[in-house]
């Protein structure tokens, strides 16, 4: 059948098993092609061809609700729910995102990009519908890495109490982003090796019947054995323990078992974890034989072969970069320890996981955790490092102001892909973390202009021991630049002047910094010579040069690729009122009071104002108002 | 003994039985007369006085490490630790903290005030220990409520996972703030009531001998039955998964069990859960005998009777107030629903539960998933109302950011306890959540003048359906003003003028306009004429206004119990600049880059500079300076 044609679930419910699995195969081919030229999170969602089809013929949607954890995962939902033909612009601007979005359909309720959400947007809604008197399933669809954030195991200890009415579809593939970790894990595996438990309570009850007919206290012992048989029975005794009904485990690509097992979850009163079984990749040969999480999320690729087309990079790989430097480091400072919240590939730590495997950890999807147990080790003179995406360390700003900048612990913490990351849009961008940090008393936050400054950023950081240092680093590539022999220390706080100039001064860092060069060599051509000043260190600003600049009454245009409300530029604001620098003019680009979608990095900042362009219209506006305004005094 | 001639816990080990009863009846006593003049948390540390003695028995603190989770409950570690004498500066300025402090004692390792943080340091910590190779025991004490926020569970899973060698006591008094809820609550009922299982052991193997002997597969499915009886036995099913070793439950007032308990611990080999059930408040009987969590922590009190000192209010407690006027709203208004993270008793959310209990939610200690969950309920076209500390907003703030404001959901945040809240110190300090809130796009935040505008934006916030919505208010009582018999809306985004004058202005919002007020009439008095502003909406804020104040050139002075980085000021400022008032001058009063310790908030207030005589004098100088500054042009 045409996919482009599907307008909503409901023709699914009229097909028969063999014209199902002909539609699963389609919908595999389908999504193999289109994700080779767009690239995408081609490994989930080849997992949950079944799954996802099952599950819009078991219920209405979007009557019934389905909110897909994490979200990345909804490709075939976006397919049966009318929206094939967008695929070709899958993750790009303005184009279909890649995961569930409320403006874009009727069957997408709720939004994620982050993890672990699911059970709780799912408990609100359950509550919702309890207080109005409807009567939908509410069904959430949670990984077994998800499982681990600390939300949804608050959302699960919530809902067992509550014994509210839900189908949980726990879609246990083994491996989320990375290989999963953690006791829960264990208990899945525990429970995926269980499947002949329920032959084994025919058996029991049979030899329950031979045990002699007792009185007294021994029969009460009997029932007591009767009890605790339910642990076998069912299996699923950490789900019971927790007030929700064990259902599976379940072949996630066996129609007739997912269908039957979610006709029977239906009819349960109360919360159900429906337990399935998937093979990420499922189909796809290169994708099915991942073992590390390569084809987790992809750019495109060589749909025979499943090689991945080359870009055209020039400088290693940030994340490679930070945590090679730190590996190197490792080698003759044993304080160092190195934690992930499930990023070891993202962030690319197999070679520290390889070489010190003793001082490597990977605590799984648990943001809060990791930083506290970094704040633990640094109690005893340990120096953790600590690398977390910009956008999951969201999760963890209690922990980093609480636990870790309070008491001042040395904690380094590396904020990989910060600034805007693209196709992954707004869930995802990289914005708020100058933001949300740069109010936290006691705390170091750098970003290098070039992979040469990163490894050295690295070292300042490793050798900081007077509190928490933090250092950004942006999604991709570095500039291809020489790297010196030998990490040094930086002064903290120091900038560092990159070219000279006496009409203006642009104030930036990282990723903006070629665009503010190549911005003041276009005005040095019409006579207006800028200054350009790599304000590597966000906080500590660089006080000494603030001064020399505010006092020649140097004109100031700050650049970031961060949110401007409270941000780079309005620190150097702050700056310039308390010390009465009040003639100054100060202009601030950034990124705007606004969520970012998804699209390339250099459509986005075009979108926003944030090119070379803005940069030279901005300075000749800020050098003429300087002349007029002296003019009129 | 004489308590104050302690100086550290090795004393203990001397002592025998009737010794150590002595001992713990004295520190009762102690407690309970110095918290009748200090206030504090009275009821967890009577519960904790055996235990606390035991554990300093049996381990060797501070090469053992104690964590005490949420931290009120250190006042016998205190005492044991040589702390005595300093009781009656309990909570005070520069006096003992009511929360363990490393800058305090070698014996307080970890920090504390949040919940559920010990589990990951102490994970810390253990792996400090074994990459040095050293042989210390790591022994975190959470109580039942802390154990349901998701970082204590995140480690769990993660501490479970790696088999490291820890001793979890978990101090079980059936209550933390108030009476806990969720799954785990009930597992742990059920092992409360399991104390009989190890005598149904003995039964147990008895019939099992009864059981004919089998062949074949009936063999092996009595060996299954076997093992199934070891969740019979253990009875710690839950914890046994979650790859920890259960001991308990065991009584928290009896030396001997806990001794030998916690001796059996320290041979165990990877982690081990010790299940200790405690009495809250016991030995002081208007404690013991406190069902909701009145005496969790107090103020004075008289100790002959229990009966708390009147302290001279004026107005309604905010919380009650704000949660009151919620629940007036909820009669006509099917789609409010209330949510609160474990603080019914401090939100005073009694009255919503009781007259609602069907949209009355207290999801425990579990900030992160009460925010989500409120997102979930807006999709629905609900109303959540989610009452949370500013200070435990911070566990949130993803959860603000990426579940409501991202996609825009009509959630209203109350924010309780916002400002400096005193005697609990840095680790509760609401002065953050302006900083962490503002630079998210979607959000309006404001902050009453008083009880009677705090009545008309909880109407407003309700009334609001244009995305998230958040009300600050402080911690204590309102001013006593007249109260509107109808609540109406406030214009989002409009500022009150509350006082005119020509020479400067003060935009300041909340419980700085009294203070604010006061220097105004202070500066008539010399001729200076200040307008007042209430700047309730701190974002939006009022534009149309700020574009009249700055296009006078009216120096300005904004005042702001909050963090300066990127706050209320900084806003301010920020306007001035993107609109191009290069001329008018800013100053800005509020809380320095430095965590503000514990002390009662006139003290605090006047050691950071925000007082009326600093507001004074800050005007002085900016209007001499406008005018010199006029002058000089």
């Amino acid at each position: 059948m045409d996919l482009n044609k599907i307008t909503g679930p409901s023709f699914l419910k009229k097909l028969n098993r063999r014209e199902l699995e002909a539609l699963a195969q389609e919908i595999r081919t389908f999504l193999i092609e289109k994700c080779s030229i767009t690239g995408g999170h081609i490994g989930p969602n080849l997992g949950v061809v079944e799954l996802t089809i099952a599950l819009h013929r078991v219920f209405n949607s979007p009557t019934d609700k389905f909110l897909w954890d994490v979200g990345h995962q909804a490709y075939v939902h976006k397919i049966l729910t009318g929206r094939a033909s967008m695929f070709d612009t899958l993750r790009q601007f303005k184009g279909l995102s890649g995961f569930p979005k409320r403006c874009e359909s009727e069957h997408d309720e709720w939004e994620t990009g982050h993890s672990s959400t699911s059970l709780s947007a799912a408990m609100g809604m359950a509550i919702a519908r309890d207080v109005k008197g409807d009567k939908n399933y509410v069904v959430p669809i949670i990984g077994d890495g998800a499982l681990t954030g600390g939300m949804a195991l608050e959302a699960l200890n919530h809902i067992g109490h509550e014994k509210t009415n839900m189908i949980v579809i726990l879609n246990d593939n083994e491996m989320s982003i990375a290989p999963n970790v953690g006791a829960l894990h264990s208990i899945l595996g525990r429970l995926r090796t269980a499947k002949e438990y329920s032959k084994a309570k025919e058996e029991l009850e049979g030899l329950m019947k031979k045990i002699p007919v007792l009185g007294g206290k021994m029969a009460q012992t009997a029932e007591r054995v009767k009890d605790s048989l339910k642990y076998l029975v069912v299996s699923g005794v950490f789900f019971e323990e927790m007030g929700f009904k064990y259902l599976g485990p379940i072949d996630g690509h066996d129609f007739e078992a997912l269908e039957k097992t979610l006709e029977y979850a239906k009819k349960v009163n109360g919360p159900v974890i429906v337990h399935v079984i998937t093979k990420k990749g499922k189909g796809y040969k290169p994708a099915e034989e991942d073992t590390v999480g390569t084809w987790h999320g992809t750019g495109p690729y060589k749909m025979e072969t499943g090689a991945f087309l080359k870009s055209n990079v020039k400088g290693p790989a940030w994340s490679s970069l930070v945590s090679e430097s730190v590996r190197k480091l490792m080698k003759n400072d044993k304080r160092i320890v190195a934690i992930t919240p499930a990023m070891p590939v993202g962030s690319k730590m197999e070679g520290i996981q390889k070489e010190f495997p003793n001082r490597f950890f990977d605590v799984g999807i648990a943001e809060q955790h990791a930083t506290t147990m970094a704040a633990g080790l640094a109690t005893q003179n340990m120096k953790p490092f600590l690398a977390i995406y910009s956008t999951f360390l969201q999760r963890a700003y209690d922990q980093v102001l609480h636990d870790i900048a309070r008491p001042n612990l040395n904690v380094f913490i590396g904020i990989d892909r910060a600034g805007l990351v693209g196709a992954d849009g707004e869930t995802h961008q990289g914005v708020f973390d100058i933001n949300f940090l740069r109010h936290i008393p006691n705390i170091v936050l750098m970003m290098p202009k070039d992979e040469n400054e990163g490894q050295h950023m690295v070292k300042t950081a490793i050798d900081y021991n007077e509190g928490p240092i933090a250092m950004r680093y942006p999604r991709g590539n570095g500039l291809g630049v020489a790297m010196d022999e030998e990490m040094h220390a930086l002064p903290i706080g120091s900038w560092e002047l990159l070219r000279d100039g006496q009409d203006a001064v642009i104030l930036t860092f990282g990723t903006t910094i070629p665009m503010a060069m190549s911005a003041a060599e276009q005005l040095a051509l019409i006579g207006i010579e800028v200054k350009v000043v790599n304000a590597r260190f966000i906080k500590p600003m660089d006080y000494e040069m603030l001064h020399d600049l505010m006092g020649k009454n140097m004109p100031i245009l700050t650049i970031e690729e961060g949110v401007l409300q409270g941000g780079f530029g309005s620190a150097v604001l702050e700056f310039a009122h308390e010390h009465e620098y009040h003639h100054v003019k100060i202009e601030r680009m950034g990124i705007p009071d606004q969520f970012i979608e998804h699209g390339s990095v250099d459509l986005l900042l075009e979108e926003i104002n944030l090119t070379k362009k803005d940069a030279v219209a901005r300075i000749q506006e800020l050098v003429s108002t300087k002349k007029l305004g002296t003019k009129s005094v």
